[in-house]
């Protein structure tokens, strides 16, 4: 779809949010050739400035004709906004690569880890869905271990950061830590309650099944992206007062046996992966290490003796960065390979 | 082995301790019969005041012969202290209620939680283990599902809080949390990596087979209390910054098809168990709403579709108070009836 050229005409919606500021971070560390940058954001931010390649450029306020000439959009505004403009900026001619949820299980949208399942982009119609982070982060672990002795089912709980509400959320566990400190009553705005020292069972809206949108999102997305509705998965997602970088402990029960030594093996030669695991030595994945970081950390890999193939493991990776920027311009450069 | 008495000498080993201090204050909140009551604690505390029943009561040294007259003692000063004095305890003719991890698995040894096996109490040795703060929440949720339908497997995370470690614990959260947010460097002394704004997949030592003793000690345990050898448990015990409070993700396999309403229904009707779950009006159990609670609170009740007779739910208990303190005052409370 997307016409080859030398450079490319990116615009960036939601330019000034967390995965925003990222996503221009990563478009230059990457060198991504791109001939215009159009930063997009709602009338609140309109005239800021965002910083690229060392330039001020002027952030300009989202409108359904502000995607002519635009090559690649990449949204990363929440899902009412891709809902509303992303269909703007495809009438435009724009490809668009949405890292909202807004699109991410509908069936004839490619959902895109590019080191899993690249080939999905072909004969996408103009979206294309970047998996929400706890996803990423997970199937990228999974994968290999698929591919070698086929997964079952997947019992998955998460300690999702605040910053996986963009800089709302970080403003509001620093802004709790702050007042707690000083004795001060505790404002919520971005979570239902208090972030700061407590962790919240509830990720997105809840479903009539008892189960988050999140839950449900990360069974369904797995699913999708590993190309096999057979594997179940059951997930139970929390908020915990991290800044940055989303952790998981993943129960795994597979159709062969497999032992740790041989997943920890896998896993160090499959792509996006870092396996970080020698727990005598306090060596295992944490959020505050993987900040910045493009892998998926993996540690605590365990035989669980509870069945007779099963493995336990943990990890860690950066949400704002694979889990949305970074996989969001490694699916913009397969399109433009 | 306790002679019935109208009231009885108390001593409390680790008197100025985060657990200690939370025994004095029950013993009289729930007016256990005391006569004298004898806080002991290390050299380092020797001569600390701590109050009980509106007086200050000095702390003595813990020796070997600090328990002469001693009916009852409570110890919350640590696995060592607990090996090295409890013995002397029990030859001074006292009965030792350990809330250390020092005695839980030995043979004769009773492992209680008062609302499951007090029956478990007959023929006690002189040394009665108060599990593992953890697994008391654990049990208290598990047991009712397992009289209903018995249980097969449960995969267990938690999310457990910095006084699982102590006031020491409290204090490095506190310290740390505050060096950040003036953006100086922060000292670790207690836990092997920052805990301020991180989740340390690390709790006690690590064993051969990659799992910690405190993950191990949840499967231990559990079967011990349930008397059910064939119940089959995975856990991975994780530290969060909260100061107070242990939460759980936990997956259960059971035997019979049970339904959401169902537990929900035989957890209402349980000991030790409060349900405190309607997501809709976000009502689910967080630590910051436990503090100072005895029961176990139990929400986010959902049946999981991944197998075929499979319940996700999550609790939380204040590890200080039902998971330590409250636990062996009662188990005092069954000895004297």
């Amino acid at each position: 779809m997307l016409k080859k050229k030398n450079k490319y005409a990116v615009a960036v919606i939601g330019a000034t949010g967390a995965v925003g500021r990222e996503l221009l971070e990563i478009l230059e560390e990457r060198a991504f050739p791109v001939s215009d940058i159009v930063p997009l954001a709602s009338e609140r931010s309109e005239g800021e400035r965002v910083e690229f390649k060392g330039k001020n450029v002027v952030v300009r306020r989202l409108t359904k004709d502000s995607f002519q000439n635009i090559d690649i959009a990449l949204f990363s505004a929440g899902a009412e906004r891709s809902l509303e403009f992303a269909p703007h900026a495809v009438k435009s001619g724009a490809v668009v690569i949405d890292t909202s949820s807004a699109f991410r299980m509908a069936p004839q949208v490619p959902l895109v880890v590019p080191e899993i399942n690249a080939h999905a982009l072909d004969g996408h119609g103009g979206i294309i869905a970047s998996p929400n982070y706890a996803v990423v982060a997970l199937v990228l672990a999974l994968k290999p271990i698929h591919d070698n002795v086929k997964i079952k089912r997947v019992v998955v709980t998460t300690f999702e950061p605040v910053s996986g509400s963009g800089k709302e959320g970080m403003d509001e566990l620093a802004k709790q830590t702050v007042a707690l400190l000083n004795f001060k009553d505790v404002e919520t705005k971005v979570y239902p309650h208090q972030i700061a020292f407590n962790c919240i069972p509830h990720i997105e809206a809840f479903l009539e099944n008892g189960y988050t949108k999140e839950e449900m999102g990360m069974a369904g997305e797995t699913r999708k992206i590993l190309e096999d509705d057979a594997i179940r998965v059951t997930a139970t997602t929390v908020r915990v007062p991290v800044f940055r970088c989303d952790a998981e402990s993943v129960n795994i029960e597979t159709e062969k046996k497999i032992s740790a030594h041989e997943v920890r093996a896998i896993l160090a030669e499959a792509p996006g992966v870092m396996v970080y695991d020698d727990p005598n030595k306090n060596i295992y994945p944490l959020a505050i290490d993987t900040v910045g970081k493009d892998e998926t950390y993996v540690g605590r890999v365990r035989e669980d003796e509870s069945i007779p193939n099963g493995i336990n493991l943990w990890l860690v990776s950066d949400n704002l960065r694979k889990g949305a920027a970074l996989n969001a311009v490694q699916i913009a450069e397969l399109l433009i390979k």
